[in-house]
């Protein structure tokens, strides 16, 4: 029997490569997509379309409101950092951070997990170009992990634990590209930007703009996402 | 300035007694209730009766549908047990048990704190009466607690670290009951059971309904809450 697996999927750049590592290891994998108050439902749209393409088992969308509880620029009204150099985005917590988000998303993934009887969850974070979000490092996860195989059924009937996969943990953006690439991502499906246009379109310009843009250009590649406006693209 | 808590309240005889003790404590409570798809309507009135009652600083209702994941009698159709020898409670995790639902809680309760700059969640767990389900295990809340503290902005900038407060775990219904009549709980605003009636009478036959009524007869009480029909309650 094929062995499933959750994958927490934005539709973005790192969570559909993460899916399709979860795919080329042989795992049925089973999608799962948060609308959490996110100011883009283009987001939403963006992990449909990789879902569909990839042909996941199943694609789960959970519905919740994280704007109940403020306090990020990706759910509440701050303003989201354009063209800053990219050496600054490892000072400190940026306030794209979204308090416990995927503390979160892993819970309900954890949720999903048991319920399924699956024992691996696979999530997109990456430690190098996101390190100054908290629950993005190696020992979050770690932790994660320990809480997770005695939250469940399986913790106390002794079963397999649950094991969280972040296979691009220690890669940089280059690197999940390439790797993506390889497997055949068609990347023009994803949408990673923070502040994207009503139709889909990414800004150029916020943090996660500028590193996905460096990732492709360090690959001699243009980025196949549509930017808007035109001009701003890197060549 | 008042420490502020977030307290998890679904408005039953445990989460209640454990608002009473986070404010006898001098706690600012901050109250946290889930409407997760439980077939109950009945409980969410139940936490803002209490909520209102006890002067909580704030009531937070968070909304989201675990019956999309199934698995547990609280959630889909599957049938309460009912009558069955409180001893067998013991054995093996009930059906009531919803996968990773206090994970999932704990995750929104550590998102708020975050946002309030709260170190403190106060939750109503008791390894006594509910030893079947994985996620009320001390060893379980000492796993989250740590995997909290590495994953918010404080575990990150070395603040004081997340506390999981659980004042019941060790405390029988009976003890629970005594200490909320010493606070001045009013129990006839809490609803217990797994299976009550559209206009919040309980069933006094499911496992939450028998603890709770043990617990009242123990103190040599009538449980002042409102049960249907009026013949089964004990004297």
């Amino acid at each position: 029997m094929t062995e499933k697996a959750i994958v927490l999927l934005s539709g973005g750049l790192d969570s559909t490569t993460t899916l399709a590592i979860a795919l080329s290891e042989g795992y049925e994998a089973h999608a799962i997509t948060f609308r959490y108050g996110q100011r883009h439902e283009v987001e939403i749209e963006a992990a449909r379309r990789v879902a569909r393409a990839f042909g996941a088992a199943e694609h789960m969308l959970v519905d919740f409101d994280l704007r109940q509880f403020a306090g990020s620029a990706l759910t509440s009204n701050l303003e989201v950092p354009k063209d800053r150099p990219l050496a600054s985005m490892a000072d400190g917590i940026p306030v794209t951070y979204v308090p416990a988000r995927n503390t979160i998303f892993l819970s309900f993934a954890l949720a999903w997990a048991e319920v399924l009887g699956s024992a691996t969850i696979f999530i997109g974070v990456n430690a190098l170009d996101y390190s100054g979000y908290p629950d993005c490092r190696p020992e979050y996860l770690r932790a994660y992990e320990q809480m997770a195989r005695l939250a469940t059924r399986a913790g106390v009937e002794g079963q397999q634990g649950l094991r969280i996969r972040a296979p691009l943990l220690e890669m940089s953006k280059a690197e999940i590209i390439q790797r993506g690439l390889a497997l055949g991502v068609d990347y023009s499906l994803t949408l990673t930007c923070y502040d994207p246009s009503p139709d889909g379109k990414s800004c150029g310009h916020c943090d996660a703009c500028l590193l996905r843009l460096k990732g492709f250009a360090e690959n001699g590649l243009r980025d196949p996402a549509a930017y808007q406006p035109a001009d701003r693209i890197p060549a």
